[in-house]
């Protein structure tokens, strides 16, 4: 006779094997990796919380210290593979399988031990994309997660950086797996309930917060005046002619920059109101000066961001906010609105090739995907109309019937032609291509395909490959802005003056732009204090941040 | 000086102004008309939980009861319009605007109230689209929310529909709005936190279960041969060369007569573990056979069943459950799951054309699209691959360099060539498209469109569009299976023949298949009290199915 709830019945046997470790469902740090060798099974599928941001930090400590004789081969599902304990699971065997999204400070370890044979890929994903996996194929049968705070029924605080947490213990939980939470504190009665205590199994008290990094905050004092025309050309070229209200931004000093500009150029252009009024987007501290100077009226975010903890509790009409008055952050919601809900995404890349494919990959690095192929791409199941959507989509079919016709997500990357250490920002072959050959991926980890990217923004102008006709017409719009770079300088000149007299290409002349007005005066902040004093003394910077 | 936390004062000042009808959080359904007159202020944007299935029923009475002269010219913002009271609001006047997904019952009268002027219309979305707006820029200021019961703090009990409830809530509390909730009962302890009651402001004790309809229960007994057939065609021809394991099935009887032979003519084929084991799906009372027979690994599903509860929860290895045994939906998180993390969506459909655009829309009706568009498009943002997957996108563009092609997600719609009333399933012209004439929207209603498209199945065959390379070639593998439609009988026979040569049509015969074996003594069940048997009894038909 088959049995039906196996998997219940191993989860009562899990928690009745770290009954033992526990007072209640409280486990003490000491007895940790007894805790974790009495209730992971081999080959379970784990994730270890890992987000963007927040860092179960203990558990991986205590994890990678388990016996690999007695937990071995676990097949590893988490966003984030950011610290080297979830690193040290595969190269002491307690790992094999792994299955992520995003590996900032690990990928160049990552990729070596993919080549090693260390690490088994399963695939490298969006953020999104491995939590819906997680309710179909990829459920977790151990999730270890990170808050701020619990109470003794296991009831969890996670604070601003919520981020991945409900996603996490909702489909690990429902699905009959087991949820271990580490906490900095044990309290009576929590600020505010982010997870009920049903669905947590153990809670330890780490007696520290987790760790999480200020991923967010760029110092205007590090944006160059390459940056700001480029900045200036979006607002002027793409932003106003477009309409855009719904937006998110990547997290590149390009995007900063034009953070930075809106109270002055964009205020200047007449466009408060007009623009920029609601995203999807992180608590950036560049964001400060707009909100302050009235241009946004809501930002949901997927993530918080460290010193920005009071300046959004006293802003709580821009931002999500719980009950306590702090944030509330939900990664999987947050790329959702992010997808289907915002009109354009732009983002800085590190290699544009001839057809518009672009990646922010090099070749000994496994760096991930994180949040932006999943917003950089065009949603064609949405079906709600908005100005933007529909001129994009009728730049791209003009001839079609206008009923017929679905609009366009606006996709737009932007960069200097040389970028960092002078590297040309436009290529012949992706350095992601020489990844997927020399790994033997199936597909190269492309960031924004070639048919999603409507715009790419550079000193030199923008290309509009929506109303490019043909493969030539493509290539030459993108030399067209590609500068002196070997793409740049490879460029048909007539077809170029062609296509800017259809304004598939617009140069900085062509908006009215002067590039000699870039100048890092127009910043409505020009530094990390400046931002500091923009909010009142409420945004409190981390320390390395700080220079006065 | 601006003010930075108007919607926090203004939760508090209706939180206030409510207290006067309530006993702590508790209100006594007498004083709901007068609660509600007194929270909700004109020109608020309301979602009044209207979920496919679930229905806060006690409040939309309650809410169409206030008085115009006090609340009026509301934006509602909630995903299904099912109730007559729904519109009511609407003719009265305390409504105004709308925007929705899907109005089933009431999408007749949605279309007069349209004509009439009555609805100044937002959009219409699909859920997933509508709950990211909920993010951005649709944060409802008040939801009306049903659940099956509540602690005195407000926390709630959802049972088996959870449905859009936490996101509903998510949205309009953290984005400082109001929260009520109708509750069947008050109790001291809660079988499982749906809600943590930070979250909710009042309750109402309704005395009652909210209103649910069993939408999903398909008796076998309808079933036709010819669904039979295109059943047999569709599992052979697509689910067995594709190996198509995680999917979505649309809610039509020709996916149901699938589910019933997945146990019989699927096992002959030797397919169990190899198709069908993973699911995107609501609990099908057609899904029992295949579950029983050993074919179901996983199914996460957006909301419940009615008669299923038992089955569910003795079935705890397939269903997602709660720490209470009981089934534990989704909405949000399921249609995420069906859009990114499986490999194919399948439903029936009203109407295609001769592009391959198809509606489910007739002339007079606006049904709304509900979740068919999302699960039936191609998401671009995708980055994991999977053997189906990569053999679509390779099947698109054989000559694509493979590691820069994406796969491409199996979007198929199936029917028979005359429908219902003997209606051509292929026109040359969607009533979608005379809608948008009729009502001047700016986009035609199309469930799922012809880019998106990849497989047409009718009794005829399988006309594979991932294979056609021209617009001809398109439109004559789509009159290839339109059968004695006008469409069809407009083929040219020759092209039709070569594109069977090329298997981009391929027939019954091509696939071994007699269509004088689609009898119905090959499905798994044949009846509802098969169903029910099948089941070990513990499916409880509602009793309009019974007729035992």
């Amino acid at each position: 006779m088959k049995e039906w709830d196996s998997r219940q019945k191993a989860r009562a046997d899990r928690i009745q094997a770290g009954s033992r470790f526990a007072d209640g469902k409280v486990v003490a740090p000491a007895n940790l990796t007894a805790l974790l060798e009495a209730v992971i099974r081999s080959k379970d599928r784990v994730c270890l919380e890992g987000d963007n941001q927040k860092q179960a930090d203990l558990l991986a400590e205590g994890l990678a210290a388990v016996d690999p004789s007695i937990v071995h081969d676990l097949h590893i599902v988490q966003s984030g593979i950011v610290l080297p304990e979830h690193l040290d699971l595969f190269e002491k065997g307690i790992a094999k399988r792994l299955d992520f999204s995003y590996s900032g400070p690990q990928s160049a370890r990552v990729a070596s031990l993919l080549f090693g044979g260390k690490i088994e890929l399963g695939a490298v994903h969006t953020y999104l994309e491995l939590f819906a996996r997680y309710f179909i194929d990829l459920t977790p049968n151990v999730a270890l997660i990170a808050a701020v705070s619990a109470d003794r029924d296991g009831n969890l605080y996670t604070g601003p950086n919520t981020e991945d947490t409900p996603t996490v213990v909702e489909a690990t939980s429902y699905g009959n797996g087991l949820v271990i939470a580490q906490v900095g504190e044990i309290v009576d009665k929590l600020p505010r309930v982010d997870i009920p205590g049903d669905l947590v199994h153990f809670v330890v008290d780490a007696g520290r917060h987790f760790y999480v990094e200020p991923l967010f905050t760029r110092d205007p004092g590090a944006i160059t005046e390459a940056q700001i025309l480029t900045a200036m050309i979006a607002i002027k070229g793409l932003y106003a002619p477009y309409g855009v209200r719904r937006l998110n931004h990547g997290i590149g000093f390009n995007t900063a920059a034009i953070e930075l500009l809106l109270p002055t150029f964009g205020e200047k252009l007449g466009l408060r109101g007009k623009i920029c009024t609601h995203f999807a987007l992180n608590p950036h501290p560049t964001m400060i000066p707009a909100i302050e100077a009235g241009w946004v009226e809501q930002i949901h975010s997927f993530g918080s961001e460290v010193g920005m903890e009071d300046y959004i509790r006293a802003r709580s009409d821009i931002f999500f906010t719980g009950p306590d008055g702090s944030l509330r952050s939900h990664r999987a919601f947050c790329q959702t609105a992010g997808l289907y809900a915002c009109d354009m995404f732009i983002g800085s890349t590190l290699q544009i090739d001839l057809n518009g494919h672009s990646s922010t990959v090099t070749e000994s690095r496994v760096a991930g995907f994180g949040g932006a192929p999943n917003m950089g791409s065009d949603p064609r199941g949405r079906r709600h109309p908005s100005p933007p959507w529909l001129k994009a989509g009728a730049e791209a079919d003009p001839d079609g019937p206008a009923p017929l016709r679905r609009g366009r997500k606006l996709v737009v990357q932007i960069g200097e032609t040389f970028g960092e250490a002078n590297a040309p920002l436009f290529v012949e072959k992706l350095s992601a291509l020489e990844l997927a050959e020399k790994l033997k991926l199936p597909l190269a980890p492309v960031m924004v395909y070639a048919d999603d990217t409507t715009h790419i923004v550079t000193g030199e102008g923008i290309a509009n490959l929506l109303l490019c006709r043909t493969a030539d017409e493509r290539e030459q719009a993108i030399r067209g802005v590609a500068g002196f770079t070997d793409i740049g300088r490879g460029r048909n000149h007539k077809m170029v003056e062609a296509l800017r007299a259809r304004k598939v290409i617009q140069r900085p002349e062509d908006l009215g732009i002067d590039p000699l007005d870039a100048d890092r005066s127009l910043l409505a902040a020009r530094s990390i204090k400046d931002l500091m004093l923009a909010s009142g003394g409420l945004y409190a910077p981390p320390s390395k941040f700080r220079n006065w």
